[in-house]
């Protein structure tokens, strides 16, 4: 990983100054940073810790004055935070899985793998799989029967695909990430206390109960291309057609993705976010993290919901939530604001009946 | 998976109409329907896809006019998602594990494995384990020392299942579904700041920090009939006694039921679910998505509670509740439509305290 | 596990009474007790419950009157919850996974371990891994290039460890619990909707879809001594430094800790809590239950947050809160009666408003 300042800033497209010689094996944060390192210091208020450790190269937001900064040299991003997605690409070390197919794996005679595709010990690729080129397929990971993954894919140690699933190029999944299990579809003999309270919003009329019959899901999941799936997430297949997430979208640590769901491009789920069965999302639409979407909602393109927002009824495109149940966010401020001065607002009331009847003997 | 018309819906219990004898492969959407499909239109708004597809028969609702809909033969069912479920369990190719036990597998010699047993590859049985007829252990599985799992388990790969657990027929974990991992139970030598703001409703005194004592789980988990558990579930062992799950019980993906929880018979636990120590659940009940719920909480039958309602208190058999901290339904959609309101009411109230203020000079 | 009550008291410091040569194999609910086991009835509610089941030994609450339960030995505990801690710590059976190097292991030869290791069938030990004397790798588990775990760890069937990560004495990881996975962290070329909606609180202006581009995660995890993680947990690793948990903590199943994240010792978080990248927490602090923390608040020393408390902003030292978004707990009752009754608040401010305009008719 050892590469001159010169080097990173022509990787990057940006302007590097002072001594672009210099050799760095690696970033850190300005007050950690030995010699050998490039400190990151992305904001004015990071460029303090450049004092306290050892940094002779750093890089540094577009307007700094690098010279004042002490350093020998640095590398100026107008937009530091972009600059650092091609840094960490090129100075990331990976988990290490050790290359080429492990003897301790259990690949499918019928399974066909792309060239130069790792499969890790303890693995298990199923009948009919087919793996694209420069897959990475770390240890302890399940790709079910007749899954369909794209090139360059990287599974990270216990990932489990499900059979029959369609994967683009690019697929990140994350240790003990899940693609591919049944979804949670359960089905009454008549009616259930569910339904009737639906209809009724809150009422589930005489509750009787009735034992819960599966529904199998026949249907996969279908994902496009430069997806990545977190740790211990979760999306189900479909019942009859597949469950659909988009090119580009991302999916955070235990994030769950009902059956049937649609998600589309570039759309980012972040942790611990919950959506139930057939919804459909928008593209571009960030959902923070622990956000949680009732079934049969649709949520617009480039929709954001903070933190926790619970979703119960569809979002039309570009509005930005927040709250349970959802409202949008001045709204939800303003709302919240109020909900703080509540019981000041109750004792005023209060006082006001009291005056007013005061006034008015006959009430 | 190849079946006449007539022979599903004489499966099924239900009346065939036109040509029964035509051959269905599987189901699928009606506008994608291939004609060795069952397209699957179980409401009126689905069948104008019908016209897009080429399906030759169709399950259609009770009353459907299947010849205008141009088909050649159809399903009639009263109920047509209950329909599915058998429909689906007929056509469900499942996760196609290889039959047998896999020779890269761990089994204890004294383990006990029942008739046609298939064990995958990479997973572990341990010591005294029973495991009954016809149960499917998929690819790296673990099950604990001394646990006992009745006929017809399908254990999906990764699922981790704790040592001295008793688990009835027809049980099914998830990919990587764990049950039976020790409770999360810690103690401070003197009363810790939780107690303190729990019997004060807020108030924790000198806050004093202690570390934290380990309370081992010396239960394990049982668990009845028909009882499913979702990807990346967690259902604690018991301090003392068992943890309990119910006949019939339906757990989804990352629920967590915590340790000496009883959850009662036919009861749904929706998706990221989070059930805390010592909580009895009833019959029946649904809790919807990412629902929460406080320890030492009784629930009762026939409860129902919508997607991210937080239990804080106990709720009376029958109860639809909504919102945080839950409500009923009804009077949380009423107190939230207020909420909507509260700013203009917070400037009426200030309007109104102006007026009377003017009229009473001596205020 | 057989022990005199003599022997139990002992090594419990308190005090024994009675027949103390008697000799118990484990504990039980006094209710369900046989004769050979200790009934653990630690308040005067659960004392009816010895009459029911056999105990001839109790453990019991300080003062209580144990010959008038009919016992023949008692423990007496003036904090049983506490005493609990050692007794069940001598009482566990634990998983009993069996000792030594499985031949169906795949272990780096440049991996260094301890004295009187374990590692189950099917692990994977990574390049230059060190592990300190004394732990128990159970099976399926996963320890990645160059991390360090210190002495007497202890990894459950499943726990995922990625590469370069540094982990103190006795750590505990449950089933399928993740550490070390990448950061969830991506970046647009221009500045997103999401970085405009924050800085207007809620105006992403013209919403431009754009492409995500990946920061990888360059950072580690550094955990201290004495640290569980639950079952289906992730802790994420850290963009450029590392994410760290101080000693003592405990973080339960299917708990999120984002990037860069630092949280102190002695903390607990429970089930399912989620906590966005550059968080800081601190020392003894508790998060009950789906409590979620937003990116770089700070929550400070021995707070306390109910369960599903969601933080959007900072919290100062000592604090008790609840709700979404967090208030004080004394303030969130207050105002969630308030909320309770708004309803009736606003039909008392209409008819005021009608009252009051009948009076002014000029208004």
């Amino acid at each position: 990983m050892s590469h001159t300042v010169a080097e990173i800033a022509a990787a990057l497209g940006l302007e590097a100054v002072g001594d672009t010689s210099i050799v760095v094996e690696g970033v850190a944060e300005p007050a950690d940073c030995p010699p050998d390192r490039l400190a990151m210091a992305m904001k004015p208020e990071y460029a303090e810790g450049i004092a306290k450790g050892s940094a002779r190269a750093a890089m540094l937001w577009g307007e700094a004055d690098w010279q004042a900064l002490g350093l020998e040299a640095a590398i100026l991003a107008p937009r530091p935070r972009y600059a650092l997605s091609a840094l960490s690409a090129m100075m990331d070390p990976g988990q290490g899985y050790p290359a080429g197919i492990h003897p301790m794996s259990a690949i499918d005679p019928t399974a066909k793998l792309g060239r130069d595709v790792t499969v890790g010990p303890f693995s298990v690729i199923g009948a009919d799989v087919i793996i694209g080129d420069g897959a990475v397929i770390g240890p302890q990971v399940h790709v079910g029967w007749g899954t369909r993954i794209g090139d360059d894919a990287l599974l990270h140690a216990g990932a489990k695909i499900g059979a029959r699933c369609t994967i683009g190029d690019r697929f990140i999944a994350h240790f003990n990430a899940v693609v591919g299990n049944d979804g949670f579809s359960f089905v009454t003999p008549e009616a259930s206390g569910v339904e009737k309270a639906r209809e009724t919003l809150g009422d589930q009329g005489e509750a009787k109960g009735q034992p819960w019959a599966r529904i199998a899901s026949l249907g996969g999941v279908t994902i496009g291309d430069d997806v990545e799936v977190g740790a211990a997430a979760a999306i189900d297949r479909g019942t009859v057609r597949d469950t659909r997430i988009g090119d580009g979208t991302k999916i955070d640590n235990q994030v769950q993705v009902g059956h049937n769901t649609v998600v589309g491009r570039h759309t980012l789920l972040c942790g611990q976010v919950g959506i139930a069965g057939s919804v459909t999302i928008g593209d571009f639409v960030v959902l923070a993290g622990q956000v949680g979407v009732s079934d049969n909602i649709r949520i617009g393109d480039n929709v954001i919901c903070g933190g926790s927002t619970i979703v119960l009824s569809s979002i039309p495109a570009g509005r930005v939530m927040l709250g349970y149940p959802a409202m949008k966010m001045d709204q939800h401020l303003e709302t919240y604001k109020a909900l703080r001065r509540l019981p000041r607002l109750s004792r005023e009331v209060a006082e006001l009946r009291k005056a007013v009847s005061k006034e008015d003997p006959s009430d």
